[in-house]
């Protein structure tokens, strides 16, 4: 058991616990809709992932232990939702955590894959967003990748950074680390100062 | 030609006769999206099981049989439409049953993958339901899962008790059937009595 | 570099700018948001395909030059986007060349997979419309092929065509050139005389 394989089923729970909060906001579904819902935020990204890079067999359909920490999250996130509310804030520093580790360790697992880095990279993304973007799909929301300030991008730059540092340093943990920071960075400062991409149409043309 | 096989194309044609009348339902679609709508809802659930497992080739792309009798099913639908809708609630029972047996059989095939029971279990009951959430998320609506009474749960406890039995006794028959009554039974008793599982969140807490 | 090769490239840029202009129809999405969606309706319709024939890797992932396409074709949309979009009856004669294009060339794709032709048009024709049709569940559309005239019954009978071709006449490019042609005039009579597939139910039965 390495260090970074507990911290992907740990990530994997945290992000279950995330989708079902998500789910809770708008409607009441019940237990089953919550733990569907959980399940699909959690492994979507990766199953995304590594289906376009029919890189088999799936790592929540070959170890059940990824099953088992959701199961622990739904749990979790149904006897102390009241608490898990009230701490939004520090929730959404872990979320942010969590995104930005699934993205980095995504972009290396696709580098993997003797593909370009640019795909790479978009690989990393995908790992973090797509789990978010299905859940959406599925209860009827626009994903929340169009509305969120710079989520997706903050995702894509440091998987690029990642992968500019991989060419030069040879330390995988600060190339992981730096790049996850910088991921954190982007998206802390922008929630802060309530910064947005440009929009594509410019107001006069609309 | 084993009966597996002949069930299995059946309850295809039938699971698509099953979409094409919901699509029906709230728009007029046109042929062509009736028959696609019908298609999806046939084959989606098998799809994503396998997709998901990496098994290739998918049945409907190595067997043209599959394909037949969903266009089989479309014609027939459009034929006896008003007879179709009439027959509702004896529709229902062979829908239920259709459910139960993509279930357990999906259920099968994910075990023979060398996977943990409980992954197998939730292979079995996305092939069930799967189809049904594309239908949903195609046509713009919520899907089914998060709203029908015990739909999915009914599903997930019958492959889970194959599963157990699959342990103790070694008659396939007997272990399939039975699997397959009690998600019948969960379902019809759910459906009948108005059953529905506990909301996630307490009534105060909203 | 074949003709082939180039021709492919530049539709999956065109395809990317359709994606985008669509976008902008009735949201204002930011950047990021718009070079997703084009990506999506591009790249979208041959994972698809490819991913249900298990043929891996998929296009897009083996080879950047169509990211590089489609990131042009991003940056040509919003520097010309005023032109295009007064351009759109020009512009639409191109779409649909290109839809022509993806889907023989899809189905000629699937035919080398030892499928029955039937499921290889079936795939041509999701090569065309899966883009478009992921693009309009990510936007949480009512997807465009159940609404628009003719639009995936025309890509259905033009690989059906090809199919028919392939079997009597030994030149790839005249089957080709020929099967595009039929899609197109298809469609283009389609709109023109505003026809459309009858609908499933006759409107007495409503």
């Amino acid at each position: 058991m390495t260090t970074q394989y507990i911290v992907e089923i740990f990530g994997t729970g945290f992000f279950a616990i995330s989708g079902a909060l998500a789910a809770t906001d708008k409607s009441k579904p019940d237990w089953f809709g919550v733990t569907f819902i959980g399940f699909i935020t959690a492994i979507g990204g990766g199953s995304v992932r590594d289906i376009l890079l029919g890189s088999y067999p799936l790592a929540w359909v070959r170890d059940v232990n990824f099953m088992y920490s959701i199961i622990a999250a739904i749990i979790i996130a149904s006897v102390f939702f009241k608490t898990l509310i009230k701490l939004r804030r520090t929730f959404f520093l872990f979320d942010t955590l969590g995104i930005a580790m699934f993205t980095i360790l995504g972009t290396e697992k696709a580098l993997g894959h003797q593909i370009h880095p640019l795909i790479a990279a978009i690989m990393g993304m995908f790992s973090a967003v797509m789990g978010g973007v299905l859940r959406d799909v599925l209860t009827n929301e626009i994903p929340v990748i169009f509305k969120k300030e710079v989520y997706a991008t903050a995702c894509l730059a440091g998987a690029l950074f990642y992968i500019g540092l991989d060419v030069f340093l040879n330390n995988r943990t600060v190339n992981i680390l730096s790049s996850m920071i910088l991921i954190f960075i982007i998206r802390i400062v922008a929630i802060k100062y309530n910064l947005s991409l440009p929009k594509f149409r410019k107001e006069e043309e609309v």
